[in-house]
């Protein structure tokens, strides 16, 4: 038995297993934490192919079976999230007899710190922690970080950890652009990959990337499929049941890690060898794999995927022009009643292509507008190397304007605010948070030197007092305006107060808007 | 037998009946016309809860079914809708002897002229008449017109002739603020109405009215539940077993007019006594009851239906402003694959609501902008007169500014153009049409006094020459613009001339381009 990160490991041999003493030993985890047992088993013939293992985790009066997989070298591994703060015992079941009938008990304390659980969906639109502790995913993206060297990947995590970001959208399978260093999902050569046969090697390296995101408290997001290939390696034309052995086998390996979000394809609707049906069919694959219900999503370019499936836990959307204006971005929010996460919405950059030129600026503002639609905006850095290289692809540092504004609106927003809905979201009024509460008015582009106080009248009455700050959302500073408003009805929609905000004449700028009585 | 408008009725006694002869008088209808089987029956109990009939009519090997319904005064009514020109046979079931296993024959002509048959979903996000013709639905509202008097329904008639407006939205039901003269659909008194017993008065004044529109070339969209009962009619709370009685018999009685659209309710959303299950329901009732698979809706306050279901054909969408930009009103096209009519916008009005008082302008705007995203954009009237009607609640005369402009717009695109679609609608073009053919270039509020003319790659190689309008769409001119513009690559993503348009320096500007070589 031994310990690995925040991991537990149990490893046990067929002879260690066979004395009955051993059940006694309970293996210890936390409440979320990943409890993994390890057996010996058949290494004969193909056991990816061959060999089934599972376990049934029993506690309180409730079981789960979790589907185990194979790592080669004739190890067998099942791995449990317990979800409480629980004793209880397991059992497996194989069609090999080495690994079929083993028992044990575990023993889950509650979660260490910094451990808030699996992140699902709270009040609609939102998202928090297991825990119940508000999540605001703000994320990045590097679709190919884990195909690079391990120096490579150092790096990139050394940027995330000093980074605002805490979800990572992240590919398991290379870019046609991707150099082939031989760690590969497939065992074989591209275009001639025995699709019976996972490279364990592989795994293991993206397991650890996953444990590592997950010590930092960043989700993975992790990328089933991608219409990238460029058919270079095959991935994206696998015959359908080796799509669905891969995705057994990932749900096997990563469900039991609480950071894991499933993204079931980036531009989804590119893909030629697949449509809506094969992703109907694998989203349910994956939403029976996984046994902890981890959040799930599929990625567009053109074609939106029908988001009201009941296996789509949110929106994860491309779209550059939906985020330009709070008015366009609230759109898909009506649609699915799910949160929407524009994980794409164009990328601070210097490429020619002009999904990749953003300004840090219209990146930021792309982020306030967005948020005061109640949605999430994701960041993306295209700044290509003399390598073409580039946060987005192969991961290492960041280099471009907008992560430290990223940063502060960390500080400044999601520290500090209450959810953020869109209010009276019809009518130009550009303010997002909680009626009677909370206001986030953002100008966007626009420069103006005052602003006539008025909200919508939803939960206020007269009398009521409201605290202003004024945010420069680029220049990062958040200026109290001394004084109170008070606000009087002024018509059937709005009230005001008789003190207007003066404002910088600046663009970028955000007014937070507190009531006080 | 007796014709009566465009509709042939077959009344039978029956004496008449009883004679096999008979069979063998063709009653003569048109294809997509209306044949009418008139049965005398039962008139003891309550036949609309006793009595089932219906006629089976089979042409060609093809046989459909289609429910009756009860018309009072002893006469059942079975109504069919050829949908070719061909012969055929019609046999009776029904669970009354008198009803039961009565037999003739029809014959359906080619459709006289102006009769296209229904209309139906083509190319994905458009519609086309049965018989091929490209159908534009350019609609407005009058909600309650069928319960005013006669004198003021025939009002509407002859403004809806004069019109542009194609489609009318109407509701069966009236509204609280609807005074009562006594013409409502079930027997009884408001909030004590027997809900066993239809009113075949209220009935026939809605196949009139129907039958009416038809004969303009006016689409019915039949809107059958609505929230503004206010309680003083019951309407919106009516046990389910009676609202499927309802839709039954409103299904039997309309079907068979070609001009029929179903909107399932308006502001569903909004109807407390109804959830979306309700209308899960309440759709899939319709689309079995209507033998001839009609246009089917359902309009939204804030929480839109979810369109993908299989049951709906289109969307039918209020956002205020959505339409306020062609960037946004693209955005509910991309979720649904279906085409999305935006059948409130805001209303041309003079009401202290702010859902009834855009300008004219501010009307014929959106209707611009939804057109070049490759959306269908009603109108609406809320200028009330002195008691407080209006076209939108009352019809009557239409007086404001903007129906000029929709005829404008019907002259200048709907009868010019093809379908328009969005044209790299991520990009701030502001462009609809089809890549390489046609153009309209819209510039909204506005006002610049050139445009360097750019079109995006799709469809185009250098050398292409293209004709170009000026289009001022209030002050309803076309100007030609002398010569032509010859194209040449720019760069990765747009093709350029060397000549750029001027424009008037006014808004509400549009360019129409088309190729010429």
């Amino acid at each position: 038995m031994s310990h690995f990160s925040r991991r537990s490991v149990l490893a046990l041999g067929t002879a260690a297993l066979a004395a009955p003493a051993f059940a006694a030993a309970a293996v210890k985890t936390e409440q979320w934490g990943m409890l993994e047992i390890a057996l010996k088993g058949p290494m004969g013939g193909n056991p990816f192919m061959d060999v089934t293992v599972s376990a049934v985790f029993e506690s309180g009066g409730k079981t789960v079976e979790v589907p185990g997989f194979y790592d080669g070298d004739g190890i067998y591994r099942i791995r449990f999230m317990p979800d409480r703060i629980v004793r209880g015992r397991w059992r497996t079941k194989s069609n090999a007899a080495e690994l079929d009938g083993k028992t044990g008990s575990f023993d889950a304390a509650p979660p260490a710190h910094g451990n808030h659980g699996p992140v699902v969906v709270a009040n609609t639109f939102h998202f928090a922690y297991s825990d119940g502790t508000p999540c605001w995913p703000l994320g990045t993206t590097s679709y190919a970080c884990i195909h690079q060297s391990d120096a490579r990947i150092a790096e990139t995590l050394k940027t995330l950890a000093a980074s605002p970001f805490n979800k990572l959208r992240v590919a398991v399978f290379p870019n046609s652009s991707t150099e082939n260093f031989g760690i590969l999902p497939f065992v074989g050569k591209p275009l001639a990959f025995d699709f019976t046969r996972f490279n364990p090697v592989f795994f293991r390296r993206l397991d650890n990337f996953v444990a590592k995101l997950m010590a930092l408290g960043i989700e993975a997001d992790v990328i089933l499929f991608h219409p990238y290939d460029g058919g270079k390696w095959g991935f994206d034309a696998m015959p359908p049941e080796v799509d669905e052995r891969y995705v057994r086998y990932l749900a096997a390996r990563l469900s039991a890690y609480r950071n894991v979000w499933w993204s079931m394809a980036n531009e989804y609707d590119q893909i030629k060898a697949k449509n809506d049906a094969s992703f109907d069919r694998l989203f349910q694959i994956v939403q029976g794999a996984d046994p902890f219900g981890h959040l799930r999503s599929i990625h567009n370019l053109f074609n939106v995927y029908d988001n009201n499936k009941p296996w789509v836990t949110h929106a994860s959307i491309q779209n550059g022009s939906a985020v330009e204006s709070d008015v366009s971005a609230v759109l898909f929010r009506d649609v699915w009643r799910k949160p929407v996460v524009y994980d794409e919405v164009k990328y601070e950059g210097n490429l020619i292509q002009r999904w990749g030129n953003l300004t840090g600026q219209e990146m930021v503002r792309r982020l306030w507008e967005g948020t005061i639609a109640g949605t999430y905006v994701g960041h993306g850095e295209s700044l290509a190397d003399e390598g073409h290289r580039m946060f987005l692809g192969e991961g290492g540092k960041l280099k471009g304007e907008s992560p430290a504004r990223f940063a502060f609106f960390r500080r400044a927003v999601i520290d500090e605010a209450p959810i953020i809905d869109p209010i009276d979201k019809w009518q130009d009024r550009h303010l997002g948070g909680v009626p009677g509460r909370y206001y986030l008015r953002y100008f966007g582009d626009t420069a103006p030197k005052r602003w006539d106080f008025m909200l919508p009248k939803e939960a206020l009455s007269d009398g009521q007092k409201f605290a202003v700050d004024v945010i420069d959302t680029w220049n990062m500073t958040i200026t109290p305006i001394d004084g109170v408003f008070t606000i009087r009805k002024a018509n059937d929609y709005e009230f005001v107060s008789d003190r207007a905000v003066e404002l910088p004449g600046k663009p970028w700028i955000a007014l937070r808007i507190r009531r006080l009585t």
